[in-house]
């Protein structure tokens, strides 16, 4: 359609990068295209932790199940839902904050969403590679001490940056039919496409490691979701203020 | 830096569209657009569901508390994020999904966050405005049952699209200093940095509503949070199957 769409769906994470640094200056307008993006009711609870010293970023790795790329990328950014200056903005004006709602929770989520992904998309249109780190979640009470996060901060996940040194395939995404639903919410496209898309995941893992991984994505998506979920996850949000009520 | 970067820059929330209809096409592309944006551990948790019917189109207006673009905006699409297919996924396989975890609920909206900020940049890079519309949450059971949800579907937020009809201006954000910090958190430069830009935001509305308002980010943030904030969230997503554990 036009060179951003493009861009847009060129997307794959990138986890290996070369030695080329990224001016730093770079960094500052990324995040401000995060900042660009929409915030619910203006909250803006989006804050970003850049971690550059190495014996943190080692920390960080083993955090998230040794992604080595965590410690080795150019640029590592911790993406963080933040509340933290909303509660100091109510004692300023001497108002008492009620907090620990779980739509609080989520808008502050979401914000980081949409923060990031515009972050993202600045990143590659600079021609850098990027990937999410959700495995900052593993521990996530470690990486919340170790960047001496306060009550209602959590850390949602990280971002390495740099300039890519691979250059994978595009992942297949479900058929457009399943995604997109007209008026309602039917599961017709859902029986009659899944086969298909099962088939065409199938064969990309086959092309993409040589035989060695041949999973379909209902195949994946059961084996992964017959384990506990990061357990941890309520009572340390509970912990830092959030999903209380 | 460049286009796509100076695209992101200029988002600002569009209310008003004229009556030019968006091509059918265009949407598809959008969303395929959203599709492509990185998902947790390949949930693709994220489906759309695009509503035209006129009669649905005024009761969510209504839901949103009287969102009148929310009737009238040519495309209107709510976002939903969507783990039944994952346990249509699981039983396909005689996998018993275990679901109810806070992290997949994260997940999954999360999700839906990337997703919806790729269709956002898609859609303003064809000339579209958008709004999101975080309002559909006023009612969410009441959106969830004119959707016709299954469980473990809910409605994160809707966003209409359309040609704007207007040209707000970009509102400022918070200074970067505050918003992108170095190995650590701290408040130092929340400090040193927040009256400026309070004074910045007053300005902001003063010259936006001709004097009408004139209020400070801090005093914005303050007068929401004294209030509750949407406490039917948490036991209407329970009752989805969500944040249980």
């Amino acid at each position: 359609m036009n060179d951003v769409i493009n861009l847009l769906n060129q997307h794959r994470s990138i986890r290996k990068f070369t030695e080329q640094s990224v001016p730093n200056e770079w960094i500052g307008e990324i995040v401000k295209a995060g900042q660009a993006a929409a915030t619910s009711s203006f909250i803006q609870a989006c804050t970003v932790i850049q971690v550059s010293q190495g014996d943190t970023r080692d920390q960080l790795a083993q955090c998230s199940g040794n992604q080595i790329y965590v410690a080795q990328a150019p640029v590592f950014l911790v993406f963080c839902a933040d509340m933290h200056r909303h509660k100091d903005a109510c004692e300023l004006h001497q108002q008492p904050m009620l907090s620990g709602y779980t739509e609080q929770f989520l808008t502050a989520s979401l914000d980081c969403g949409l923060f990031a992904q515009n972050c993202a998309v600045a990143a590659e249109s600079l021609g850098l590679g990027v990937v999410y780190i959700g495995g900052l979640r593993n521990q996530i009470a470690r990486v919340s001490e170790l960047l001496e996060l306060p009550e209602l901060v959590y850390p949602v996940f990280g971002m390495c940056l740099g300039f890519p040194d691979q250059n994978p395939e595009v992942k297949p995404r479900l058929p457009l039919e399943i995604v997109l639903k007209q008026e309602k919410y039917s599961v017709d496209a859902d029986v009659k496409l899944m086969p298909e898309y099962d088939a065409q995941v199938q064969e990309y893992y086959r092309t993409r490691t040589g035989g060695g991984k041949e999973m379909t994505w209902t195949e994946q998506i059961s084996g992964m979701l017959v384990k506990e979920s990061r357990p941890h996850m309520l009572p340390f949000l509970n912990e830092k203020g959030f999903l209380l009520k």
